[in-house]
């Protein structure tokens, strides 16, 4: 545990850079999600999880894999499959033997809604971010991304 | 609805900025609610919902507004409220009459407890996201978020 005492608050330029980045998330990620919830009746989830496996060797993903993936506990991502399955989204692989739990696999439904789904949302993320940012602010989002990413694991 | 047969797919320097938006957003979000949850027992929605009315004149709030900043439904908003009300943190004022919906206050616990998470709080959101990012990058961060903030409801 850090020394809490003796953490300093935010400054008035990293307040609003917090601030500011609390409040782009709040309205791109729920744009972005009405969006997709009205144009193709998916959740952000079930996009993310369509989307992994579409783009995976053979259209299918470990359960734990997938979890890992979304930053998900494994039975949190358990329950979401078992809703997607409902729906004949994805199916469910039995791995006997191998010891590494079940596979999920992308159905022909699950395929042509993520390929019917794609466009629109392209849209989507174009209208509600890309297209706001000029060409030198869509390269410093990327940068922004990368060095976090990088460093949110590095020993302070 | 926007003619989506012409919406050009991501070129791949907007693909890395996109991937790296959900990355950068995955990543902080998820390590920031979970040191919330373990440092103080909050949820990233009662953080907001507390850290609002502390800031609100005589803290308090209408359930409405407190439903429109964070862009929740009135019904959700009221759903989330009656849980933090039963844990003592915020009360309901009716205001009879002026037809304009209940108050939400601040309680005496409700502040003990934004104070008293307040300090880690902020340790993460440095840990996570700020003491990560260089000056020019805090800085470009806040123009970025201020840019999609500013046009997202602008007519294309």
């Amino acid at each position: 545990m850090a020394r809490i005492e003796e953490t300093p608050w935010l400054d008035a330029r990293e307040q609003r850079a917090w601030r500011g980045y609390r409040r782009l998330r709040l309205l791109v990620d729920t744009r972005i999600a009405r969006d997709l919830g009205l144009d193709s009746g998916l959740s952000d989830p079930d996009y993310d999880v369509l989307s992994e496996l579409s783009e995976a060797e053979g259209h299918r993903r470990r359960l734990g894999e997938l979890a890992e993936r979304m930053l998900w506990s494994q039975s949190r991502m358990s329950h979401h499959v078992k809703r997607m399955q409902q729906r004949g989204l994805v199916r469910r692989a039995e791995c006997a033997g191998d010891g590494r739990g079940a596979e999920i696999v992308l159905t022909e439904t699950g395929l042509r809604t993520i390929e019917e789904a794609a466009p629109r949302h392209v849209a989507s993320v174009r209208r509600n971010l890309i297209d706001l940012l000029t060409d030198e602010q869509i390269a410093m989002l990327e940068e922004i991304a990368d060095t976090v990413v990088r460093r949110i694991d590095e020993p302070r």
